[in-house]
């Protein structure tokens, strides 16, 4: 251990900064605050940045919050996904899961309110490769859950979401699915593609410069929800995507990858949810945590 | 040392990040990004908050990246001085310096290319108790530095700065001083005032959320140039101002604090700098680095 002047200075300015916080009423803030600021100053006091850099840092983060805008375009979000900040805030709150289906990040695409659709209304109105996704819901203990919420969102083939992309018609490869009364829900859809984040803001600038690339495997998005259980926020990745193992967004989990496999135009499913010609079909069974009840 | 699977899972995650940055061609950047991400990861990892804070986090940095507006706000700087990054940085910077007048924050308040003012120029176009700053600037060795620039800004007696508060006059209280032949300085100004930093912003509600005061003690600003040394930022606090224990940014250092001593209207400065009443006069004078010549 050195101790020079300079160190010692600097460490207490640092003790200085987190005493300003003792008064905070609210523990949970203080301490999220006193820690916010003793890493803060640890990395300063260790990468030891320029003014320059400095300020070059202070530009960044103001740009990343000015190209935040209206329905599906936060940027802070996306920086927190690309330093694997969400998936590392995601693993922290679902330790204590034994069973239930993993879980991976939100992403800054969602939208609330999107159509309610009946089970295997197809939610594509734009081309792709027609497809069936489908399976069940499940608690931790087996039971089916009946009246689950599968809330989907999905890219077009071109890559976009509906909202980001405003040429889309609205509720494009988005909807609301229930599951019936044996935990059964069923998707009409297109097969997702692999897509880049958007690279036309600061965190695309972050990717360029440390020569990383945007691309995000293919996947379906699904936040579901069930009386009584926790609401589980996940993916289906498409198995064999070229970009599985370099997500920009550090997402991707092995249990939670699915085939799309090749189906007839007169397979049994296809007059079921009308396909009239070959399709892929995804099956995938989902399990929900229970929420402890009071006493547990 | 215990190595749960769950630590161990995300310490594995933290490593995956930091070798999505291993292919940046700038060594620097490369540095600062990876450590950006195992300071961040050590952060959420001690103090694992939850979606909800995760989120709140995200809200608070695009808020503060909206509030940042045109010339004089800039609110990742305030939230950067009130955390005290700013004096660390400030600090780091400035370590090998021997001799020279301290350095304190920049602050967002600078505003470039203001009037180049004559030596005893009175920049107060607003009210105030009329004062006179005035000094040397030196190299090092004590020679006296001729043609030093002096760019000052300072607050109204409103508490707010000229562009900050558009009912002033442009260019109020701010001005580009030059030292004669002999390395004298002379300001024609007001006394300063202490005032509260912006609270109504996101780092006004942090503040607020913690129970920290928004008040500055009284400052004159100073940036000073002078040919073949090193640029100095710094600040004049006023002797005696209730806040120089508790700034709301930390800037405060014993040897930038000044007196503004009481003048009577016939004492020999009056005539010489125009003032027609009593006066108060603050002497500092200022002693910048050499920059080091190649080969030192
Ligand atoms: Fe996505
Ligand atoms: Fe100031």
């Amino acid at each position: 251990m050195e101790a020079t002047p300079h160190a010692a200075a600097e460490a207490a300015l640092t003790e200085q900064v987190v005493a300003r916080f003792a008064d905070t009423p609210d523990p949970r803030l203080r301490a999220l605050m006193q820690g916010l600021v003793r890493h803060l100053h640890a990395y300063v006091r260790e990468c030891e940045p320029t003014e320059a850099e400095w300020f070059a840092a202070i530009q960044f983060l103001t740009d990343t919050g000015k190209m935040c805008d209206g329905l599906v375009r936060q940027e802070f979000i996306l920086l927190s996904d690309t330093l694997g900040v969400s998936m590392l805030v995601d693993a922290i709150n679902h330790r204590q899961s034994t069973g239930a289906t993993e879980t991976t990040v939100f992403g800054p695409f969602y939208i609330a309110g999107m159509p309610d659709r009946s089970a295997g209304e197809n939610m594509a109105l734009t081309p792709g490769t027609p497809a069936l996704v489908h399976g069940r819901v499940f608690s931790a203990d087996g039971t089916p859950l009946r009246g689950a919420v599968l809330d989907i969102w999905q890219t077009a083939e071109n890559g976009m979401y509906s909202g980001q992309d405003t040429a889309q018609p609205t509720g494009n490869l988005r909807g609301r699915y229930r599951t019936d009364d044996e935990g059964d829900y069923a998707i009409r859809t297109i097969v997702p593609v692999s897509y880049p984040i958007p690279t036309d803001g600061p965190v695309g600038q972050m990717l360029t410069s440390t020569r990383r690339h945007p691309w995000r495997p293919a996947h379906l998005h699904f936040m579901i929800d069930a009386s009584g259980h926790r609401r589980l926020v996940t993916h289906l990745f498409n198995q064999g995507d070229p970009y599985l193992d370099s997500d920009a967004v550090f997402g991707v989990k092995p249990s939670l990858q699915v085939a799309y496999e090749e189906r007839p135009a007169d397979h049994p499913l296809a007059r079921r949810f009308g396909f009239d010609g070959p399709f892929r079909e995804a099956r995938y069974d989902f399990v929900l945590d229970p929420v402890p009840k009071a006493g547990d």
